[in-house]
């Protein structure tokens, strides 16, 4: 089966995407009858170097990616992992040429067919006299024993666009900046590793993996790397890849010792999660550091993919403070991140937590005959309820997931053994803050939080007095912010409803000599007539109004009162 | 069969993430003891605005990759696709307030864990008297009729981040931020549609599709989205999920019409390449222009994944010219991307081709009696290498793919071709030149490339002279070329091999009065010792000396001649 992609056609994958690019970043124009991007300000060039780079398609977001000022100046683009054609790349080089600058630097990843064609446009060019001069990038450090055709270009050649960018920014020389940019090169290493292959559009995947195994040392073609390696977590891998790429009898390694300093980029080869990238940098900073060596940036993202791979790879460029300010030179390149210009290693990662705001001396005043009164209010509402575990979880299965019972059982017994640890304190406002977190913790679930929400918004109001008029507008508050953050309504046959049902009763307190038990008995036994509210057979608790009464410690009900439970 | 995923353990997948991201990023620094990310500037925004957001973990970059100035203050991460931690929210909130700011906003993505957690924080903080407001995000542009939960937050947020950032920054005020948020909101709408799903660690994926279905309006958190559509070209799709998500029947769309200004997202889901995300912004950017919609900005990336999803969403919102100076301004977020603050519709983006270089009058003069001799030469070539097409195939395919004979007669007819339009130049760099371009285009392959840069570099010391040591110098310059791009030193068993003996021999050359026809003859016939050369049985040629051949107008060679060829 051929991979599912989302294209117009497979021939024309490499014009669309780069298209796309150009059409979304204003800073880059198409050359007409080619696939060669060049920024769009090429004119205001004049009398400098140009940067040209380039390479077959499915590498985005190179190098397309990286054109802009301080980066690249154009790219040509292939099809698909194939090498650009001459002629476009001879002609980038005639229409950065005309613009006016004063020579151009081929940047190429070290693969045959770039190799030839670039070189190819390179010779045509200065047989028409425009100087041209070309570096070859090999950063994989997959291979102990060099091969004859040298390491393949990688991630690593991101970093010299930067570096040359900021070079030819600078106004230096093409001579300067192919020397400079070469001796870069040298200081570099690149890994990379796959939980899974890529596939071409319109092709099959290029090797196949067993759910156990993970490819090693790949490069970006889809290409099979230097060997398989049994799966293992995350930071045994990136502590292997690091081992292998910094071991000094690997003929590819990057001479990192105790005391260097590195830039490091950690590049999404295209499917993997962003979540196993950070675990991954995590891990890689780790490793380092353990090692003695100091991480100067780090750079995580995207930077040169292979289609949808899921894997990564690790660069490690050495660096210099002359070196470090090339890589922090501003850039309008879109897919050159934004880095912070300092040192990633040294610097404090944590902060210590916030104080906790002190509670107000008397507030917290437990003991005393309502602090006594309180407990034993608690108390009941407990016992009722652990006594209705399994009959509230029986009719919770009948509408729901069938744990209403354990739920509220266990904030049962989280107050139970709160209550346990002392006397609940005096105030109100400080009693209902209290079981506000004791729920959120312990009874867990949208319940708890709700329950939570409910209290907590409750407490403010009783915070100042605590008469009648306050108790009703405590219960406002708690419905009020129920609704807002909850999102339900009173009808919509949540537990807001009987809540709801109750605060409406208890708006009589807000008038003057109101009878506290006359309101409150109505409340808790409202059948609202605007609510499909289920009545217990047998007049059973709701555990939510036994909740609700939690609001009222002069009061406590006795159990086979009638009440209302919504479903 | 759980995912495959590069972890430490899946209980620690979030934990780790934000380390990491934090780790890697110096403007970051985690809250001790919870999955909080804040500024590390903090103790600078004294008098300032906060900002936190947050969510589930596995939407990397979001929400940490958009802490920095300019943007967020701060984060709270749940574990994957889970809502945070209250205690972790309020503990964020006393952070913030404890180093000086002046009040807090919190961006919520719409989902109930998520309302809930943060509305809780947020009465708890206010309970302590911190100024704290919450605008919940609903973006998504799916539904077509209203759910009573309301829209879900998708990839819309980070532009509300942005948004409220910049407010911040300029030091506006905890209740205008919150209002101009809250109107930005509703002024957008997200739609995502995907290939497959995602899986969270140690789970199995979410919904299953087959190889020509795509999940049309799914959320981030794998769920499954509106219906599903059968595979589509990207321009089809495209255009249906616009069509939806502008559609005045739909609920949830965005009031886009003809003439309005937007600013439209393209977010990688997680696991798509970046080369389809270019075709997919392509797309998006020429239906969006085509029902004459003004894209002021388009941002191409990965903003707020759901994992490894290979998919996409589409953002757009509605802009004027203070929202975009808003959406403009400078951050230090690691994940915004550098975008142009230039209109991307109504620029120019191509730029017209590069000018041929004119050919100095002279050069190109053909007829005359050199221009017949050479003519008759390459006639004589290609004729001879034509016949020996299935030989070298026979003879190749012993040692490679068989298509050395094919290729060299596509070379041949290329050339016999060209011959017919005219006489070719009479000058011998010219002549090598015309050659170079027509092998290059029409010969193909490695071996057109190898050529084609052989006689590109063999033509230049042809300009200035057309003697003996200029011909010498013209064979030293074409081999050091098919060395320097060909990677391939004398005596790799290349096509080098034979060019670079007879090479050795034309050396003679350059001495004074060297004869012409004493060098050459050795030059074709020579048997190089240090190469292991094949010799053809019967004396047949190698049609790579017959190339070399054409440099030598003067001469042609007879068929029968023993001369050599590498493998």
């Amino acid at each position: 089966m051929t991979s599912k992609k989302l294209v117009n056609s497979v021939a024309g994958c490499a014009d669309d995407t780069l298209a796309g690019l150009v059409a979304c970043d204003p800073n880059l124009q198409l050359l007409q009858g080619h696939r060669v991007a060049l920024r769009s300000d090429l004119d205001s060039l004049k009398g400098r170097v140009a940067l040209l780079s380039g390479g077959g398609s499915g590498h985005e977001p190179a190098h397309a990616g990286f054109i802009g000022k301080g980066m690249l100046t154009g790219v040509i683009a292939g099809a698909v992992f194939t090498s650009p054609a001459v002629g476009s790349i001879l002609a980038a080089i005639r229409a950065v040429a005309q613009a006016g600058t004063v020579g151009t630097l081929l940047i190429v990843k070290n693969y045959t067919g770039d190799r030839l064609n670039f070189g190819l446009a390179r010779e045509q060019a200065r047989a028409e006299g425009i100087p041209v001069e070309m570096v070859v990038i090999g950063d994989d450090s997959a291979f102990t024993v060099l091969k004859k055709a040298g390491r393949r270009g990688l991630c690593g050649t991101v970093l010299i666009h930067k570096v040359a960018g900021a070079l030819a920014e600078a106004g230096v020389g093409l001579e300067e900046i192919t020397k400079r940019v070469s001796t870069v090169a040298k200081a570099m290493g690149t890994l990379g590793v796959s939980l899974s292959s890529c596939s071409v559009p319109g092709s099959k995947p290029t090797f196949e993996l067993s759910a156990d195994e993970v490819e090693l040392g790949l490069g970006i073609h889809g290409e099979a790397g230097v060997h398989r390696i049994k799966m293992a977590t995350a930071d045994e891998i990136v502590r292997l890849m690091l081992d292998h790429m910094t071991n000094t009898s690997n003929a590819s390694h990057v001479p990192v010792q105790p005391g260097s300093s590195v830039v490091m980029m950690v590049n999404n080869l295209g499917g993997l999660s962003f979540l196993e990238l950070g675990i991954i940098a995590d891990a890689a900073v780790r490793s380092l550091e353990g090692h003695g060596v100091k991480i100067a940036r780090a750079l995580v993202g995207t930077f040169m993919s292979a289609l949808e791979m899921p894997g990564f790879s690790l660069t490690l460029l050495l660096v210099d403070e002359p070196l470090l300010k090339l890589i922090d030179a501003e850039t309008t390149a879109a897919a050159w991140p934004n880095v912070a210009k300092v040192y990633v290693t040294g610097r404090k990662r944590s902060r210590a937590a916030p104080t906790e705001p002190q509670e107000a001396p008397g507030s917290t005043t437990a003991g005393g005959s309502a602090s006594k009164q309180m407990a034993l209010v608690l108390e009941r509402v407990c016992t009722t309820l652990l006594g209705l575990e399994e009959h509230l979880n029986a009719l919770d299965r009948a509408a729901g997931d069938g744990d209403c019972g354990t739920t509220h059982s266990r904030a049962a017994r989280a107050i139970q053994g709160w209550l346990k640890e002392g006397p609940p304190p005096a105030s109100p406002a400080q009693l209902l803050s209290k079981l506000s977190i004791l729920l959120l913790e312990k009874m867990g679930g949208s319940s708890g939080a709700l329950y939570g929400l409910f209290l907590t918004a409750a407490a403010q109001p009783l915070k100042a007095k605590t008469d009648l008029p306050a108790w009703s507008a405590a219960m406002d508050a708690g419905l009020e912010a129920m609704q807002k953050y909850g999102k339900a309504a009173p009808g919509d046959r949540t537990m807001l409803d009987s809540l709801w049902a109750a605060g409406q009763e208890l708006q009589a307190w807000k008038s003057p000599g109101a009878d506290l038990f006359q309101a409150l008995t109505k409340a808790v036994k409202i059948r609202n007539g605007l609510n499909p509210l289920v009545l217990f057979p047998g007049g059973s608790y709701d555990p939510r109004v036994h909740l609700l009464k939690t609001l009222f410690p002069p009061l406590h009900l006795r159990a086979g009162d009638t009440i209302a439970l919504t479903d």
